[in-house]
Formats: C-alpha cells, structure tokens, sequence
C-alpha cells in the first residue's frame, strides 16, 4: 500500500471508505506478487524439463557404460545452463522486488535450497563424465534437484490468496509433479533397458513411479480448466500410448527376453524406450506451457477487474462527495436487520456523522459491505483449494517423521504409508494425519 | 526486505546464503508487523473497555427511565471519544507502514468495517439521551461496535507467523471476547433489575452469556501462559464471586422478589449490580494490560533474537569468505543422507563449485538447512495454535449460513447450533463443520 489512501481524510479521523481502498490495494499488491511468482514458475518449468532431459540422457549414457549420448549430454547441459542462468536471473527480480509479501520467509528458504542443490550440478556431471556413479545415484542428485525447484512452485501455490488462482496453481503443481515422476521413470527405464534388466527393486520402483503419475494428474483434472484438460487428452492421444504400456509391463515384469530376442540389442530398445517417454513428456511440457500461459493471463485479468474495481470506488466515494443532500439523522434500521451488524451512516469529514445524506450513508454501507463479503467468499473457495495442498503437507511431514524415527529412505518412508493405508482400507492422507498426530509418542 | 541482501554476489549467480538472509529478514519484518499489530490491539483494549462502561451507563440510564447515570453518561462518553481518537491515531500509523503484508486485504476490510460502525456513536448517543431507544437496542448496538473492533483483533491474531506469539494472541483474543460477553452481562443485568423484572428471554440470554464467557476462558486458561493464568485467578479470588453468582441466579431464575424486599429499591440493586460487574470487569482489564504487556515484550525478545541471529549468520559468512583452504571437490555423501535430499558444496561466488572447502560447504549446508526445519517446526507448533481460531472461523461462518437461510438473528442462530450439538452428542465445531459443509444444498 503506498502513504495514499489514508491521505485523503482532512481530520484526524480516517473514513471507512479509505480503508475499503486500503484492502483493495492489498488485493492488487498480492495480485502483482503472485504474476511475478507465475512468471518465477515459468522460469523453474523450463529448466525443470532441461534437467529431466539432461537425467534421462545421462542415465543412458551410464547404462550403456559410456557408450552412447556422449556428444548429446554436451548439448543438454549447455541447454539446462542456459536456463539455469535464467532462473538465476528471475531470483534476483523476485528478491529485489519481495517486500514483506505473504509467505515470504518460507519462500526464500525453499529458494535457499534450490539454489545451494543447483551448485551440486558441476561435481555430478564430472562424475557422470567419469563413469564414477550408479546410474540410480545419478537419478536420485538430479531428481532432488527437481524436487527443491518444485518446493519453489509449491511455496508459490501455496501463498495465492486468489481462489481462481489457486486452484490454477493446485493443478499446475501436481501437473508439474506428474512430469516429473514421468521423468523420472524416463530415466529409470532408460538405465534399465539400456543394462538389459530390471531387478525385483527396480520394478517395484517403477510400478511407484506409474502410479504417483496417476495421482498427480488426477488431482490435476480436478483443479484444472476445460481446456486444460482437453489439451492433456489431446498430448496424450498423440503419443502412443500402447507401446509405453507394453514396455512398461515388460519391465515392470522384469522380463525382457521378448524384447531383446525381437530387438537387435538393448542399446535399441534404451533409446527406443528414451524416445517414446521424451514424446510423452515433451507433450506434457505442452500442457505445462499453456497452464502458465493462462496463469499469466488470468493474473493480468484479476489484476485489471481489481485496478477497475479501485478506479470506480475512488470516483464513486469523490462523486459522493459532490453531493451534500443533508438529512436529519438516524438509525438505519434497514441496514442493521440486512447485515445482521450495526451500521449507521458514515462519510467524508466534512459532514458530522450527525448530518449525512442516507443515499451516502447507504453508498458507502454498500462498499464495505461488499468488500467483506468478497472476501469471505473467496476464503471459502480458497480453502477448497487449499485442502489439495494441506494433503500433500501432511503427507510429506509423515514421511519426513518416518525417514527419522524409522531411519527410513524417502521411497521407503512413502511405500511404508501406502502399505499402512492398503491394510487398514484407508486413505493415504488420513494414515499420514494419524503418523503426524502421532508424532509426539514417536518424539 | 531491502534491496541489501542480493547485492553481495557479485556475479550473475545468486548464492544460497543471500536467500537465507532474505528468509530472516522476512521473518523480521513478520515481527516487526506483529509488534505494530500489538500496539494496536492494545488501543483497541482501551477503546473496547471505554465502550463497555458506556454501554453499561447507558443501559442504567435507559432502564431507570433516564433518573441515574446523568452526569457519569458524559464522563464516560468523552473518556471513550479520547480513546477513539487514540484508536484513529494508531489505525493512521498502522496504514502507513503496513506494506503488503499477510491477509493485508482483510485486516484493512475489518478496520474499515470497525471506523465505520463507530461513526454511528454520535447519533446512538443522542437517542439514548432522548430515551428514545429500548435498553436491549442500546446493547446490540454498542456490542456491534466493540464487536467489529474485536474483528480487528482477531485479524491480527490469524496473521500471526510465530508460535508463541501466536498462542499469546489466541489467548488475548478469547480472554477480550470472554470480557466483552461480560460486558454485555454487565449492561443487561443493569437495566433488568433496574427495571426489577427479567422475563425468559433475558434470563436465558443471560445463561447464554455467562456460559460463552466460560467457554472463552477455557480457551484462554488452554493458551495463556502460567504467569497469566495465575493473575486471572488472583483477579478471580479478589472480586465477591458469591454475590455475582447469588445476583446471577436471581436474575436467571425470574424471580426478584426475595431481593427487593430486602434492599429499598430496584435502583439500589442495579447500582449494586453494576458496582460489582464493573469491578470484575475492570480486574479482567489488568489480565488483559498483562497480557498485551508480554505481547509487546515476546515481540521485543523475537526481533532482538531474529536480528541476532541474522547478524550472526552475516558474520559467519563473512568469516567464510575469508578462510580459502580450496580441497578436491566431492559429492557430500553424509549430507545426502542426513538431510534426505541432495546437497553439495556451495559458497560465494568466488570459488567455483568444484573447488569449495569442505568446512566451508558444510557451514553453509547447516545454515541453509537450520533455517528450512525452523520454519517448518515453527509452522508445526502454529497450526496446533490455530486450530482454536479454525474453530471460530468454522464456528462463524456456520451461524452466517443460519442467519442467510433460516432468516435467523445472530443470537438466535448460535441457540440453534447450540442445540443441535447437545442433540447430536457432538462439539459445537462438528456440528458446525457439517452446516458449513452442507451450505451448496442450502444455497
């Protein structure tokens, strides 16, 4: 809010009216915020696909021994640099211009993450380079990178006080999410097909992978637009879907002899396998596009109604002001039965309470009434929204307090909750809402 | 956050320790919000309580048919309008420096609701001087007033980011509601027996007051420090609790005959009545300096250790940067375990990756990581103290449905829900996350 509003007033007493402007600039400082964060999520989605791309091909480029991908990966870590520099670039935007927003301590925190996982980049490639790491270690550094940058986008989801919005954000999360185990199955199956096997941990690992997929993009279809989700359909009839099914079941089964007595060799069927997922994902970075696209375009939109809505306050409360209809006064009965609260006239300073016109009385009852009641209604469809993300908060912090009293991995901390819920016929989060309240018997 | 933190990397790369120094500003300017937040809730508390002798003198005015509290009605008015005026100054400072912070809109929207419903004062004033206004009327109407300022109050509590503060807030707010219903207590008893008659609605509204103001002092004994649960007791022990409750029961039960018999006049018992309610009202004003006191004292000690600790934190990697004992570079496989993510080496700007200290990765790794469980335990600890303020919401926005739908009064729609919990066997909560839950078959 800038030294403005509250300006106007020419006594010491403030004037509702001023305050009802006071709450709409909050809205439109929020609203400014929360463009600058989706044009951040942009920036994070695109050297999030690097990443992927550059996973994928090294986990190839392991698995084969060093045989294969060598002068691709030079393509792809120049191209996930680039990007890189780019996002490096929108933080110091976001950090320059952050002031006190919503969230903001746990939003840099989560950026301090990010950026301090990113310096890791350089060591893992020479690494890589060298042949001096398991493709499954590989996966697992870029993948926690990934995930630090999701952390990003998940802080930024969760500080939207515009419903719309969230719900918006609440489906790009969990699409991004989706990708990302994609991605990550990319990877395995690629390290996998390319060693010609996949043991009982590997399969298993894959079946997780395929079905936190399904999750994601079902949360996804909930939150998302039409035309979001007809795009998704759309990504997803164009790539060949029976072929990825086929292959995952080979691998799944762990039984390759079909496949390799068919193929020439397994370095076919890796980049056969490394091509179909990247179709498949590359789609998928499509939807991703277009989800922010109209994330920008609804911020410019909200943005543009609440600058309006500002604009026709301010000249209505200075119309307002023109008009100096004095009337006796008295308790407006109307008004105290409508609001179920006391209200009687109220206006610029230079009318005493005592003597206001009823027409601006009522004008200005209107105005305050409004804004309270729009924002009661979007905290209620805000909290809609929310309960997608509070989900997935309870389910990270049960797995964070099973990694430590259990001295558990991160996978094994998940599959331990699936389990817990399968046996007991109950959902995933509400088994993770029992471990979390839990945790002080635990401690 | 100012512009300060980003601009000691002198390259395009931002490093993880700028974010986490911009993670502890936000929290400082989180604080020093809260701490302003403080100085205004506690202008509040001294307008609430002169609203609340006035609202108490105009009940024993207008009961007695304008024969007592003449002259005191005037004292009383101009103690409260100095406090307004009090009150205007801060909400001045408060729009002022409030800059985009948390929940902004609402807490601007309430303010905004709280100065207009107190412009209604002068002509509230000029009826009851006329006794041109029914005893219940004047009640409801000044309970409006204090009732949007303690709207204001319960904003702050909801904003607040640290737990501690938070719980203090969570008892503040309840103990300022447990003292208003008081308040109303106080302002009807005055004008029943100053009328010498209770019929069954008052006597029930009276029951309906004094067990909401036990259920808020159970939430404020929950949340309250033991310093101020102990003062509350003292203030208790030191207030004629068995002449409150022998009045209460004459009052509840109707029958006022056994007192006027024995006193001269019904004018006595009120004023009786009225001296005994004021005392312990005025006895749950000092809980409450108490109260606001140690808010604005754990607001000092926060900041000073949040300053504290970011000083530290600038010093430490000042130190850092100094010390340039470069070592081979490796994946920190230690760090990878113990924090169940990736982490490497990360420094200022000036050693690349590869060629980091060890101590000086690990130093940063344990500055980056402290800050993210911080905030998460912190967020832990302020979701259990929310819950109670939830619960109001839940609470609230149940009895507004009622109210829309059943065309109820506020008062009337609380009863309502009231009886549907005893019926049912459940909390006041449940039942009214059912109402809220079941509000698009209402709509």
């Amino acid at each position: 809010m800038t030294a403005g509003p509250l300006g106007k007033s020419r006594q010491d007493r403030p004037c509702a009216t001023d305050f009802v402007i006071a709450s709409r600039q909050c809205e439109i400082d929020d609203l400014s915020h929360l463009m600058r964060m989706g044009q951040l999520v942009a920036v994070i989605s695109n050297l999030i696909h690097a990443l992927q791309r550059e996973r994928g091909a090294s986990n190839v480029h392991l698995g084969s021994g060093g045989e294969r991908f060598a002068a691709q990966l030079d393509d792809l870590r120049a191209a996930s640099d680039e990007l890189a520099q780019t996002f490096y670039g929108a933080l110091n935007e976001v950090a320059s211009r952050t002031i006190g927003v919503q969230s903001g301590a746990r939003l840099f925190s989560r950026i301090a993450h990010a950026v301090h996982v990113l310096e890791g980049l350089a060591p893992l490639r020479a690494r890589i380079r060298a042949l001096d790491l398991a493709p499954d270690e590989a996966v697992r550094h870029y993948s926690a990178m990934v995930g630090s940058l999701l952390a990003v986008v998940f802080e930024a989801a969760d500080a939207a006080m515009d419903p719309t919005i969230s719900r918006l954000l609440v489906a790009m999360f969990n699409f991004m999410q989706g990708k990302e185990l994609a991605g990550q199955e990319r990877a395995l199956g690629a390290a996998g097909f390319a060693q010609g096997e996949f043991d009982a941990a590997h399969a298993e690992r894959l079946s997780d992978l395929i079905e936190g997929q399904e999750r994601c993009f079902d949360i996804f279809a909930e939150f998302a637009d039409a035309d979001s989700q007809a795009l998704w359909c759309a990504a997803l009839g164009a790539t060949d879907q029976a072929e990825v099914e086929r292959l995952r079941r080979l691998a799944c089964t762990g039984n390759l002899s079909a496949l390799i007595r068919s193929e020439s060799a397994s370095a076919h069927i890796s980049d056969h396998w490394f091509l179909l997922m990247t179709a498949r994902i590359d789609a998928m970075k499509e939807v991703e596009d277009h989800l922010e696209d109209q994330l920008q375009a609804l911020c410019v939109e909200r943005l543009e109604q609440a600058r309006l809505r500002l604009a026709e306050h301010e000249s209505r409360i200075g119309a307002l002001q023109q008009t100096d209809v004095a009337e006796p006064d008295a308790l407006d009965k109307d008004a105290v039965e409508e609001n179920g609260s006391f209200v009687v006239f109220c206006g610029p300073e230079r009318y005493s309470s005592e003597s206001l016109s009823p027409r601006l009385g009522r004008a200005i009852i209107e105005m305050v009434h409004d804004q309270s009641q729009r924002l009661q209604s979007m905290q209620d469809e805000l909290d809609a929204a929310r309960e997608a993300l509070e989900e997935r908060k309870v389910v990270e912090r049960a797995k964070a307090l099973l990694m430590k009293h259990r001295k558990l991995q991160e996978d094994d901390a998940h599959r331990l909750l699936r389990k817990m819920a399968m046996n007991q016929g109950k959902r995933l989060v509400d088994v993770a809402r029992a471990v979390v309240s839990m945790a002080d018997v635990l401690g």
